[in-house]
């Protein structure tokens, strides 16, 4: 019998839905601070196989979720091929910007495959100890949103650098999303092999963009690294997520050539479910504010979500991810009842 | 013959459409800089009425727009409630949070009036220097947005306090929108009685909330202010701004009571248009970013959006604030395009 995430990864409208939840490896588990506290650093965290594995694997354990997602980040991605990174405590990350040809040439794509050894040795790791009902997803940050990162230096959310850049030097732009494509695609593959049963590519910030750099940007990376993933491997399915796609995620949906979609928080589920094709997996969308809350206001709408997807592949998910100080509690209560569904 | 702006406004398909520019006066012009010098704080420039009307005619003057919008900020009507108010330079606003009953029981509406006089002062001297064909939008943060504010203490975009308090005490939080429900009609009805000759509600943030605080938080007030609005002036043609509120935009158009729809960048203006009624009108919705940038890509995206309007009534706009680093060359050469298309 095919695990649960897989089987509505594949179209099937699997009852009640598998749940996994975005971070849900993380700060708000006191087990995740303990072991940060002794990596020290974060970049060390993900990049040491047995801790990052122990990470992944914290709350599969306690919540007996139906997956587990790799512990990493998404700028692993630009440190592989020579970008500089830190971590900076309290501030996010931070990176020398990349904002003309010498610094896009400076790029090292040749080294990925020996900075990624150590992602990939957790990968093996994580799948050798999963139980048996739950799913490992390999994912990497899409190359719009990583891009993003490089180009700005740093996160923030509104990334005004990367924005204007995407205008004034298109040429440049296209040079790089196409670095981060083919490198994407690399990785990606990479978690395959070493044990990862499906991928998911993280868009979080494809809502910033306009309809035409949408399908630029968002749309047609997604396709070509989709399309030669499937290549190697038909049978894995991919998860894409462009948050606050907004309307365009039925384009999205039609032309990304993922097999599942996340959806976030601020659309409607009904109304995603008529934007994306019928055989297509929705993933989400609960408000990580309403875990946090708990109670009333939480059980409320994890319902509205559970009816407005039956009938449906469905992945019972958040809309973004979990929020640090969201009490382990709150998690294991929704699971719980996601499961007596 | 009725303005431009209050044809498209109400249902008629002006062709050229009308134009102007959200944050169409402001730091990306060297006469505001000047001004803005000469006034000191940011605060003291919104509420002395001859400053005020001054940088609110600078654009008009310029660029010949088809419309003024009064310039003032969002937080007056805190502000005018008796919540503290600072402008940091470079950081933006910063306010003592509102968090509990006793900083909700402290807020003084009577006070409204009396704070909000200058901002009348100002209407009425820009209405008064007006040429023939622009017309004046008065304007006011809708509830939620200007809430987020308030209960964080300050800006940021992510506004972690205001979304956790809408869950955790949803009474204390729908007091506070009714509060200033009731406060931001009063305020719009005084701008049309000092003379604006239709106004706008910006919720900037409403893409922060997931479906049912949408409609509780974003939809609901607005319904409530266009309704008492309509009621005193028949007339007068109310703009709703929900920015990124995705598909939620159906239901907002269908139930909000507004004539028109500003539109964000993301939306994809034909999907947008499809979305709402024939004779309601939309505004926007051009890339800030595509306007930085200027040359061919600004000129492409303008066409496709006069192109996706066509036949509709459209107000041209941009889908979010102007950038303090854009051109004003970009600006003159954009509203002359438009006017010749």
């Amino acid at each position: 019998m095919p695990k649960p995430l897989l089987r509505a990864l594949t179209g099937e409208a699997v009852w009640p839905p598998p749940v996994w939840l975005m971070r849900q490896a993380g700060r708000y588990l006191p087990e995740y601070r303990a072991l940060r506290a002794e990596a020290g650093d974060f970049l060390t965290l993900c990049m040491t196989p047995t801790l990052a594995a122990e990470v992944t694997l914290q709350p599969v354990r306690r919540f007996g979720m139906d997956a587990a997602i790799l512990f990493s980040d998404i700028l692993v991605v630009p440190w592989a091929l020579g970008q500089a990174l830190r971590f900076v405590e309290g501030e996010g990350p931070s990176l020398p910007p990349l904002r003309d040809g010498g610094a896009l040439a400076a790029l090292r794509p040749e080294r990925l495959e020996g900075a990624i050894a150590p992602v990939l040795d957790t990968v093996a790791r994580v799948r050798a100890a999963l139980p048996g009902g739950c799913a490992l997803i390999g994912f990497a940050g899409s190359p719009w949103t990583v891009a993003c990162y490089m180009v700005e230096g740093g996160g923030g959310g509104d990334f005004p650098a990367a924005r204007a850049l995407a205008y004034a030097d298109p040429d440049l732009f296209a040079a790089l999303i196409e670095v981060l494509t083919e490198a994407t695609t690399r990785y990606l593959a990479a978690q395959v092999e070493a044990g990862a049963e499906c991928v998911m590519l993280f868009d979080s910030w494809a809502g910033l963009l306009p309809p035409a750099l949408f399908e630029a940007l968002v749309i047609d990376p997604t396709e070509t690294i989709a399309a030669a993933l499937k290549q190697r491997f038909p049978a894995l399915p991919v998860i894409g997520f462009p948050r606050l796609a907004g309307g365009m995620l039925s384009l999205y949906a039609q032309e990304a050539g993922v097999d599942a979609v996340g959806i976030d928080t601020a659309q409607e589920l009904r109304l995603a479910a008529a934007m994306v094709p019928e055989a297509m997996a929705l993933q989400g969308n609960l408000d990580p504010y309403a875990l946090l809350a708990g109670g009333e206001a939480l059980r409320a709408q994890a319902e509205d979500i559970l009816d407005a997807a039956r009938g449906r592949p469905h992945v019972f998910n958040l809309g973004h991810g979990i929020l640090p100080q969201t009490p382990p509690e709150h998690v294991a209560g929704l699971v719980r009842w996601v499961r007596d569904a």
